[in-house]
């Protein structure tokens, strides 16, 4: 059997969650146990030694996150929306379209020194996973990759990530 | 070394959400690779060859079920809050505390037929798992079990479950 193509189980939803955004569908590439399989180990064989974390970003981030963290043997660590995380935690904000929004992660949600992976389903404009890095930096952990199942090449989140290493999976033009 | 005793990384924190309550912090859990590999290993050792899919209930679910799936080597279906889920979907409703909520699942989040395990981290009444065990049958599947890190068993959410197999790993009287 040849490698799965990741890119045919994703799927397009015209106009959400709003008018004019062609939104990528992850749920029927996790559905298929072979493309599910491929994503956890593409991320899994390039980490593997490189990293002593996880960190997932919510909530889409927590799915490919606990999978490669026990793939790899490492633990996994959460980045949440406001309010979600019971102890004591730390912030960052980052740019939406309109207005700014916040993620936050647990004091004590990794030890030291670390070297952490952060995870997510998408590269966007990057918002989102810029937070988890300063997030990281600022609970005094090496953020060693930025990776994603897809990239949406044309939005250069990638620019706003740098100097971080950036892994996608699928990429977008 | 012997077993991880998976209680011990399970941090109580008191009066979250809200006063009087004791909350179940299961970030501790996941951040340690011996206790997060303990638990995907039981689910999987104990479900493997007797289920065609995992469901993951947003969004802790999601973080126990992924790791689940790859290690069955099976797909993961996703059920989320309302608005989540791109595609069409089918809705089921629970009752809380005050009033009620709802969890979706895109009406073709598997095939037929197929054998499912329902995994969350949390089973307190049991309101969300019997709602995703009602939207796994209205697609025609079959539940082989509700599986979840922690059970409040003083909540009795087990028996609003019945007759579905409930397996816990760490049950609080």
């Amino acid at each position: 059997m040849g490698p799965t193509d990741l890119r045919a189980h994703i799927r397009d939803i015209p106009d959400f969650p709003k008018p004019g955004i062609m939104f990528k569908d992850i749920t029927t590439l996790l559905a298929n146990a072979d493309a599910l399989r491929t994503v956890v180990d593409s991320f899994a064989d390039r980490y593997r030694g490189r990293v002593d974390m996880v960190l997932g970003i919510e909530s889409r981030g927590f799915i490919v996150g606990s999978a490669v963290a026990y793939a790899l043997g490492v633990g996994l660590a959460l980045v949440r929306k406001p309010g979600k995380l019971p102890s004591r935690t730390f912030a960052a904000e980052y740019e939406l379209e309109y207005g700014v929004d916040r993620l936050e992660i647990h004091t004590d949600a990794f030890g030291h020194p670390c070297r952490v992976l952060v995870l997510d389903d998408l590269l966007a404009t990057g918002g989102t996973a810029g937070a988890a890095v300063r997030l990281v930096e600022q609970l005094g952990g090496e953020v060693v990759a930025c990776a994603f199942i897809i990239e949406l090449a044309f939005l250069a989140g990638r620019a706003k990530l740098s100097p971080c290493e950036v892994f996608s999976l699928v990429s977008y033009e």
